[in-house]
């Protein structure tokens, strides 16, 4: 075990919240289309509360994708219209959640006054008694490992697989740039308390199904350059999941082929829903591209490097309005100087 | 950085091999399309060597591929033709190749008696003064990085990048069965010492062409389910690279998809040459499936879960003798019990 402190700022904090939830029954809040950073920090908490005896039970607007269900033998997880004739009786914690509405309007207003929150996006201002906010760190499963090593919590193989599984995630398998040191010697940490490297990427990356590759192929065949070959956009027809025999959750992953294309900044992925609504997937090469902003032009959020945005209304002319907000940011880039150092 | 000792038993061995090299001018050797392991590891030996105040050369039979360019900036690299002329001026030392011919015949007879070998393959049996084999390591590069640490040698940033690059790509993005807690604890080390895994990253996976992509389009549509679909085969046929702008290169990474479908056990890529020569990769999730000895029948080689073979004549019916090879590792592996615990 790494003698090292994680968190010498947070890991106090983290104490105080630990001594509040004694004694109460805790709602482990998770985001809408969860993944795996947020079930891998409800299973974590919620196995570290169990040690400590505080009951738990982790709550999602959405089911836990397929992908990620080798993480929850035997824990508790449950959704909005469960929870919701019976959430007076708990105390909330919301966990890689931006924002208090991450879980949906219904959620929040279930849970007006959390307990805590645990996060780590750099829109995050705070919504919470609590609010453990570290924008330096890659993953939320990150900070509680490095929260629970450091203050010397029992951290079991189910525990350590599931925070392991958030790092490894939320970092793009070990490649983004908020992939740092602390990462590492934490995953490290992790697999000397049970953490199995390979079932995790067995799990999460070699259980594709042959409606996913036809997915993957039409979504490459879409691939439009813009912005002189630096915007790489795909889309997503209405109806493509019947057509290949794919689900919603088949599209984790598409939007990196498009950003990792030579000489592109920013990759996006668009599905067009039948019912007329669209939903966009930003992700960028750097930070400057500020995509969080971008996303918030149309009502969406996340990270500088990820961010996401659902469009219900006004989805006419949304690729070029895209197009061009993000025309205007490179501007602003290119202005500053050179992007990658 | 860490206080372990990462090789105990070859650390002091590797001080041996530094000693005997003072003095002369080494050709350090790799195997015919390097790797990132490959690569990284003539770097960082070459690097390290030089401060020591050894001459050295790295020589190998094919080029740097072009997504590891980014590690040899000052490095001397030659071809097999342009060292031949000079080999008996040097000391070969061999690393990441399981025998002495993986850089060509030619090579192999320009140095007779190498120095040393460092190297991770199964099927190594030892062909040098002094052999450094660890089957236990996921890269060539960790070993190296870990003997190094050990032995208190100076590793500068374009080490450290090139040994974190083998431990990288060695692993699948710490993916593959070999990931260790060694691989993690090293990899923290090298960051410390300038090592950046989103530069790694952005080179090696976000530098994609649309050849590529053409070319990943076509193996997808390519793939062929055997053995009850526990066997995924993809093939490229003759003349593919000049039809969608690819290059050999490019294939690199497309059997993974073969091995990532659910259910599947091994997945192969075959690629058919003009020439009528057939290349083969082939990859399995659990290292019951001796892929190496697999590749052994059609006189190629490598490890438990990963395996190539080049077959220059007898090809006809090469893709039902291969099917008919893994079938029966199958059944024998199916008569041992269950192949994932």
């Amino acid at each position: 075990m790494s003698a090292a402190t994680y968190y010498p700022q947070l890991s106090p904090r983290f104490s105080q919240v630990v001594a509040a939830a004694r004694g109460r029954r805790i709602a482990i809040v998770g985001h809408a289309r969860p993944d795996g950073d947020c079930i891998g920090s409800q299973v974590a908490l919620a196995r570290v509360f169990e040690t400590l005896g505080i009951e738990s039970v982790c709550v999602n607007p959405d089911p836990v994708p397929r992908r990620l269900l080798f993480l929850t033998p035997g824990m508790a997880f449950r959704r909005t219209d469960d929870i919701l004739p019976v959430a007076r009786d708990y105390t909330a914690i919301f966990v890689d959640c931006a924002d208090g509405a991450r879980g949906g309007d219904r959620l929040r207003q279930a849970f007006p006054a959390p307990l805590a929150m645990v996060d780590h996006h750099l829109s995050n201002v705070g919504f919470a008694a609590h609010n453990l906010l570290d924008t330096t760190s890659a993953a939320t499963c990150e900070m509680l490992a490095g929260m629970f090593l450091d203050n010397g919590l029992t951290i079991d193989a189910q525990a350590a697989q599931a925070l392991y599984t958030g790092i490894l995630t939320d970092t793009g398998q070990f490649r983004f740039a908020s992939t740092s040191r602390r990462c590492f010697l934490l995953a490290a940490d992790l697999l000397a308390l049970g953490a199995r490297p390979s079932e995790a990427g067995y799990q999460l990356y070699e259980r594709e199904t042959p409606g996913k590759l036809m997915l993957l192929q039409r979504y490459l065949a879409s691939l439009q350059f813009e912005c002189g070959g630096r915007l790489c956009i795909g889309t997503l027809p209405p109806g493509i999941f019947e057509e290949t025999g794919s689900t919603l959750e088949d599209t984790e992953g598409l939007v990196d082929y498009a950003r990792a294309m030579d000489g592109v900044d920013v990759g996006v992925l668009i599905e067009e829903r039948t019912d007329g609504t669209v939903k966009a997937s930003l992700r960028a090469k750097n930070p400057a591209y500020r995509l969080d902003l971008i996303a918030g032009e149309f009502n969406g959020g996340g990270h500088a490097c990820a961010a996401g945005l659902n469009l219900k209304k006004d989805t006419a002319g949304f690729y070029d309005r895209l197009v061009a907000a993000i025309a205007r940011q490179m501007a602003v880039v290119d202005a500053q100087g050179p992007a990658r150092a």
